[in-house]
């Protein structure tokens, strides 16, 4: 065991050589709060004491896709890797979004040194406002990751944020903490992958990653310092699973270029239109590199992609020619063949430029036959629906529609089988911890580590809550925490319970009879006629005829009925029963119902 | 032009050739109403006047999947092809099924002769409990396909249904009509496509079809039939388009059972489970095969599974040793490795045995480590995540899952481009209609059929509720009729409206706000304090506050008003105002707010 120690002194010895380098990022930055830092140099501290522990916490990320947040504690010291939100699905109507419950990080708030975000994606970055306002430490992120935190933050101004930007290469020194950065692609630049290094042991952890050799900006995965740290011996590997069901390779992002060109070329005469992420600097680049070729002028449209673009140009990071790009306003004035309009809507979003556009709700673009919309996404699963629906009224206007069923316009961000293999492969953990991924995929990549020689004993496969130590090059379940979802909704946040999304369910399914009854506190008798009022039960041509079989009813019930000592309570119930059932006789159906009584 | 009518003509002489030979399945049938008998043979009548028309009006199953429904008319003579239903999506709340709007059908009640259907599939037959009330003609279609519809119907026993079965190669002589039936491949037996000869021209329908050269019942799609028909000549094409933009063949059905082959070898001493459409008789006959090999019994669990099951069992459609199958209570009797069970959830419908299953809500079954699950089938888009949660669920129980994103489990039951492909090139249309497919469907199969040589000017996109005629050879738009959607919900069917589902809507993003205000008409002064109830809007732990918030807001308000001589309905306007703004304010919702005003 002393063996492993001497590997990470080696390694400390190795990592020392390469000083961080880092340039203060302020210098190009605008001047809005939150401003960018720059990691400043440290000498780092690795593995001296066998017997302590590194404490693992999830508080998000895995046995789901989305809202990613990991908490890793030494001592007194923890850091947070990633703060992300997820987007909630039928199951929880009216709410805006979801974060993850971070009780367990108020409680040791003192702990907490930093957050460290691997790349700039929603579910990565997204809960950032909604954990920074209860624990504001310092933010390490690549330059365009925190370009994407600091436009984010614009809508919080009451956040003031320390954002303190890395580079690969870079070994952030916190407390008992080495923090080293590796460059991995991604479908977001600026994405990186963690080897986090402390007395109790080491970790890589991939982040989102894939393995692109045909990389755009030319530098592939740094696979050769996976290989590095494997062959120094690494404790633990936690590795990304959203494509660990997917065999072999995923597509190169060149291809997606390829396939482009071909058909820029082949639309020359047609105003031609792609939709994408907005985030997806190096596709941007792509697409702004072909209009360049074929002599179009670029207009950026959709709130998102003018404010990604933009921070991305500021910090130099989409390299463009400006007198290229116009101001959507301004696209009256160049003929069909000299426009590219780079917009969102890619996932159907109701609100979105191509969204509107297609359903004429968009006044600057009128579209017609000689437009092609090149979609150049996959739907995220759950967003078919309404991707096909604005895909149908495109095609309806008469407009070419060139999407991903059709043609190689999208590759996946995420590592298939063969890539996550070569992972594996290189870094040789101790131990694993799929992450990432619902249970299925974390199942999946559990049979690929264990095929690849890691001992089933060494893998855990996590779930929210859990918290699992690293001692001595071995894991194990340690405890659990409280965490979970906080729902956002409206100005709420984490106020919702469960009765409140049971209550909307049913208000959804069947709708609502409020039924106000008079009576006399004196006879018990009804005072007014029973009045009564529906709403998302009855057709309103039956309404009339409803309401008034049901006020019979009510006026024949309470007729029998002394009620003058009865518990009103249970006067409500009745009454509620005797509607429940007649709606039921009469419809089938079971809506909510509120009996209000008014005792004159 | 006269030589089409001749080639029809000689078609005529040659169906004459092939008397048809039917049998009558009721000697088999059950005794329970309705009951099938068989068509008759009768001489067929051809194209004798090229003036004429045949009008063919879509109710249903273009420009969307699913309810497919479409009648043909020539003059005073209307036959049905299918009568199906859609299940409704997020924007239907509580709706429980969706069928076609029969209007022009009621309409033209006297004409209509008879329903023929394609297939047994939900959206090819669902819709028929709510046609045939209102239009009772005889239903034919294949023995399978109507012994679907006679188990369908025991649920409506008011509707007594002339089920009149046949068989490939038979032709239907109704009026004016001849209806011929091919044989072809699909994900349940027993599915025909039509030819539909008339005076006016004749149109060739493929149902729902894919091409499977290696047939489990040992007969592919019977392209030669397409292939006489279209050397004899064929005016109009309606192909369904579901697969269309799928490049390739699709996989044989052969394949999945050879993965099951394997799957049945390698887990030798598990307990077997296999979830898939209970429709899918060959895939069934496979699986029981299987089950033979491997010295396995088979229990049926999941009421469609085993309706379907002794349906085809009773139709001979499913070959079996009758000793192979037992009760599902048995199955304690057996070990592991003796059992295989076959079982309905493989969308993940929440009421279905696996999903109980999964849920340890299944009392017959308890799930460990020692059960295999094949899930043989894939998710219909929008049920991927109810599949995958009850995935995730049966790995958490230890159980090993085997689904299609990990093996060849799953074929489709629809032809993909290349299949379409040989389609076009044999029958050789002179004019084509897609069907059964979005509009980006129809769209992308319109440019198949042109680069396969028909002309653009002779293929029109059909959309539900356009009336299309053939005369001379060609196709042209005629007219629109009332057509759309009858959403069943309840014991409601088509009583709907927009308003309804907009509340319902609006209900289960915000939930809803009561307030019940006593007025004294005299002196427009509360006589009480307003009463207050919300439901869906705010936390139970905040609700006290925000009640009684709300109630002193309305009192300030009121005292301020002099209500007594305005309009009730300014007065609930102005309060519902009051307390929307409120209640955005504190938590940015907007529930629905209903007021109440009772005037003492």
């Amino acid at each position: 065991m002393n063996t492993e120690i001497e590997k990470k002194e080696t390694n400390k010895t190795q990592t020392q050589k390469k000083p961080i380098k880092t340039k203060d990022v302020n210098q190009k930055a605008t001047k809005t709060q939150p401003q960018q830092k720059t990691a400043t140099a440290k000498t780092i501290t690795v593995g001296k004491n066998s017997k302590e522990k590194l404490k693992i916490t999830f508080l998000g990320g895995v046995g789901e896709i989305g809202k990613n947040m990991t908490a890793f504690e030494y001592k007194d010291e923890m850091i947070i890797v990633d703060a992300g939100l997820t987007f909630p699905d039928g199951d929880l109507p009216g709410v805006d979004i979801v974060v993850p419950d971070i009780s367990y990080l108020v409680n040791n708030k003192s702990k907490v040194k930093a957050v460290v975000l691997t790349h700039g994606h929603e579910d990565h970055i997204g809960g950032l406002p909604f954990l920074l306002p209860e624990i504001n430490v310092p933010v390490y992120g690549s330059r365009l990751t925190l370009g994407l935190v600091e436009n984010k933050l614009k809508e919080h101004p009451k956040i003031k944020a320390k954002l303190i930007s890395v580079k690969p290469k870079n070994v952030l020194k916190i407390g008992n903490f080495a923090i080293e950065f590796i460059h991995v692609n991604h479908s977001i630049a600026g994405a990186l992958a963690l080897c986090i290094t402390t007395p109790a042991g080491n970790v890589v952890h991939t982040g989102d990653f894939k393995i692109d050799f045909e990389a755009i900006n030319g530098q592939p995965t740094d696979i050769e310092r996976f290989g590095e740290l494997g062959k120094r011996g690494v404790d633990l590997l936690m590795c990304e699973s959203t494509n660990v069901c997917r065999k072999g390779y995923s597509m190169s992002e060149r291809r997606v270029g390829e396939t482009l060109d071909r058909l820029f070329a082949e639309h020359k005469e047609n105003r031609l239109f792609v939709a994408t992420f907005a985030s997806n600097i190096h596709r941007l680049q792509q697409i702004m590199d072909l209009a360049e070729k074929y002599k179009r002028k670029i207009a950026f449209t959709g709130r998102s992609m003018i404010n990604v673009s933009e921070v991305a140009m500021k910090l130099g990071e989409l390299k463009y020619n400006k007198e290229n790009v116009i101001d959507i306003d301004k696209v009256d004035k160049f003929s069909d063949k000299e426009l590219l309009i780079i917009t969102t809507g890619s996932q159907g979003e109701p609100m979105s430029a191509l969204t509107r556009m297609a359903a004429n709700e968009f006044k600057k673009i009128t579209l017609g036959e000689n437009d092609c919309i090149i979609i150049s996404a996959s739907p995220i699963p759950g967003n078919e629906k309404p991707v096909y629906n604005v895909i149908n009224k495109l095609y309806k206007k008469g407009a070419d529609v060139i999407y991903d069923e059709l043609a190689d316009v999208h590759a996946s961000g995420h590592a298939c089988q063969e890539e996550i293999k070569i992972i594996h492969a290189l870094v040789k953990p101790k131990c694993f911890m799929p992450v990432h991924g619902e249970y299925r995929h974390l199942k999946t990549h559990k049979e690929i580590a264990t095929a690849l020689g890691c001992e089933a004993r060494n893998i855990i496969l996590p779930d929210i809550g859990m918290q699992v130590e690293l001692c001595n090059g071995h894991i194990k379940e340690y405890s659990r925490v409280q965490a979970g979802q906080r729902l956002v909704d409206g100005l709420g946040i984490g106020d919702m319970d469960s009765s409140v999304l049971r209550d909307r369910k049913q208000l959804s399914e069947d709708g609502i009879c409020v039924a106000v009854l008079n009576l006399s506190a004196m006879s018990g008798e009804m005072t007014s006629e029973p009045f009564l009022i529906t709403r998302g039960v009855v057709y309103s041509g039956e309404q009339e005829t409803f309401m008034q079989d049901t006020k019979e009813l009510l006026i024949n019930y309470l007729k029998d009925q002394d009620v003058r000592d009865m518990d009103p309570n249970l006067i409500k119930q009745n009454i509620r029963r005797v509607i429940q059932n007649f709606i039921y006789k009469r419809t089938a159906r079971r809506p909510m119902i509120l009996t209000i009584i008014l005792f004159d």
